[in-house]
């Protein structure tokens, strides 16, 4: 079996056991996709040496359009603005229609995502290199003055949250929309910045002793 | 019975409810409330005529130190800015402090919530109540310029997620700082307006046909 061969089986039963999990509603093992597909199980382990190698398959087909979207909006010439709202407003979009397709096998997929989360922290990670990069490219244009770019980054993830958790697109799904995620970056590159407003006390409040 | 007594039993056996959840590390009814309490079932189901009941009583208790939060700083005097730093750190401070306590207990409290969100409901309402109070105050004062209070308030909710969610509690609870919170809350007072700052586009980019 050549390496190209090997990797076509590899995408194939990534797709076969993704069909799986769709039909019978919950996720799968090797030894049930061997049985599944009609083949042995050695088959499938010399394909997926480990349980968890089946995981990343799946979890990197999961992300696969995610990070397709991050690597062309970073890479394209639109203003930094317009490039902050497709870097999420597209993979929203596509989260978003996933959730309407099919809410249980998207609920599904999040406590497959929640049980494995060691094997999804490296796309979360990706998508902060990413941010990062147009973060650079916004202080360069004078945007989100004087904060180092780790503060910026936390902040806005943090601000952003709604339109990149899957768990809060299960809770509020129905009120997230486009046009107030384009409001929420327009507020962060008019108001996020190293001043500080004053929302917090310089000193605490302290009680009469 | 008198209606005094009556109320003063109704605290008692929620106060026992919610022991026995923390210590079983489950959900409870009406007839172990009773047989836990060594009490006729008679006796419980006249406090509590519905199991619906029971849980409203659990729900209320549990809401209740964060409605007083929000009326005491509501009717405060302190500037709007802090006011509405101090609306959110103070229930997320006390949050996070039931969170880091018992993360388990936290965690059945959020599962349960879940299984009764009509009971919760009432009580994200009365959070929206009163931030629409402070987003008026602060519209007073020239803040938020041009937008509807609704529209405010659902772009605030959504910025501020994390410190109201106990499901992002459960997910970054570890990243989640009062200083980053008064961070986004100054960026929501300096840069939040119905202004189009142009980050989605006036018009779709269309392929080329």
């Amino acid at each position: 079996m050549t390496k190209d061969d090997l990797a076509k089986d590899k995408e194939r039963y990534i797709a076969l056991a993704m069909e799986l999990i769709e039909r019978r509603g919950a996720a799968i093992d090797r030894g049930t996709l061997a049985s599944e597909a009609g083949v042995a199980r050695s088959r499938i382990e010399a394909i997926f040496p480990e349980e968890s190698d089946l995981i990343d398959g799946i979890v990197g087909q999961w992300y696969a359009p995610d990070i397709r979207i991050m690597e062309e909006v970073v890479a394209s010439d639109l203003p930094i603005r317009r490039k902050f709202y497709e870097f999420y407003a597209r993979r929203f979009e596509r989260d978003k229609q996933r959730y309407t397709d099919n809410l249980e096998l998207y609920a599904l997929y999040l406590e497959l995502g929640e049980a494995h989360f060691d094997r999804v922290r490296g796309y979360i990670d990706l998508a902060d290199h990413y941010l990062t990069e147009l973060i650079a490219q916004a202080q360069d244009e004078g945007f989100f003055g004087g904060l180092e770019i780790d503060r910026a980054l936390t902040l806005i993830n943090q601000m952003v949250a709604c339109y990149t958790s899957p768990q809060m697109m299960m809770i509020i799904g129905d009120r997230l929309k486009p046009e107030k995620l384009a409001k929420i970056l327009d507020t962060l590159f008019a108001g996020l910045s190293a001043e500080d407003g004053g929302a917090m006390a310089v000193t605490p409040i302290k009680a009469v002793t």
